[in-house]
């Protein structure tokens, strides 16, 4: 096999992000949104939000779009879970590591490393590049949420505080990008997407 | 309006191209692929072959990346068209350049610039890192269109030589990138993808 047809093989494979079902609705609620559309779209949020941050120099903004554009890769082995699936965090994990080894396994060892290497950053989240491409990660699912989901639609009743704690690690990436989280958060439960305690 | 909630309006804007659709279904059939989802392929697509170029250190990748990730966001009030939908490839050209102004319109003018700017030296393909994004947004559809049909299916008739000229212009990229352009056409003729002729 050449280095090309590897290339060919991984490329390939990446269909199967597209079928990869998350918990938002697209506009008009006839599917789910799918992990690649949001890896798209949090590559632009990422471009486009860096600017909130104190220290924007201090961030290789195209390593981080990188990042997401990778990071859901996984998920074709891993599938996508929610707080409230009740799945074990450790099995979760497993999965995921072992799926990027077969997934990223399938490139070419040079590239194989680099995408494998982004992919373990961001999920550890320490450097500052993985620490901005997870805070924007937890932000599109609050912005998409707000913009496709119909007023006063909340199945789950999910609560204001669930929604809090779970973005609770944006707080240490910047006051600004924690800001935005709790406005997204406030706008959430005025259109009556989470209860209010 | 501060520059985050122009930034917030074009990104809610975004959910839009989720919902515009391809000529390419999704693994299985079971929907069409949507324009975001393309651009996430041909981004990381991007990423992975910049060293089929004879010269890619004359390519700026990151630019690359982001001109695929914004390449099609006019779609969202032009649509997606094929070569065999008779539109005329002017109208086509007014219709994106009036939503290239309207959507890149919603964010704080720095970003407008960057971005429409981006869109245009895309669209003109001059530029190397617009010539090479230009190429990958030729393949990506090749390669998925390899990856999800299944074999036989080629309800349009389409012949190889359609093809051909459709992505003629792969051909000046690089050598490399053409062969690939041609690699991807046979094994799709082979396949029953396209007619023999």
């Amino acid at each position: 096999m050449t280095d090309l047809d590897r290339q060919l093989a991984f490329l390939s494979e990446l269909e199967k992000l597209k079928l990869v079902e998350r918990k938002n609705g697209v506009l008009g609620g006839a599917r789910r949104e799918n992990s690649a559309e949001h890896s798209w779209h949090a590559a632009i949020m990422a471009l486009l939000l860096s600017g909130s941050l104190e220290r924007p120099e201090g961030i290789d903004l195209s390593r981080a779009v990188r990042m997401l554009l990778v990071h859901d890769i996984v998920e074709i082995d891993a599938g996508d879970s929610f707080f409230t699936d009740g799945v074990a965090r450790e099995a979760v994990e497993r999965a995921e590591e072992s799926g990027a080894r077969r997934i990223f396994g399938l490139l070419p060892e040079a590239q194989r490393e680099e995408l494998y290497g982004l992919w373990k950053e961001f999920d550890a989240g320490r450097s500052p590049d993985a620490a901005y491409a997870k805070a924007i990660d937890r932000l599109q699912p609050l912005l998409g949420h707000l913009a496709t989901a119909p007023a006063g639609e909340n199945p789950l009743r999910l609560k204001r505080s669930d929604i809090e704690r779970l973005k609770e690690k944006n707080r240490a990436v910047s006051p600004e990008l924690w800001e935005l989280t709790l406005d997204l958060i406030r706008k959430s439960v005025e259109r009556g997407l989470y209860l209010d305690e």
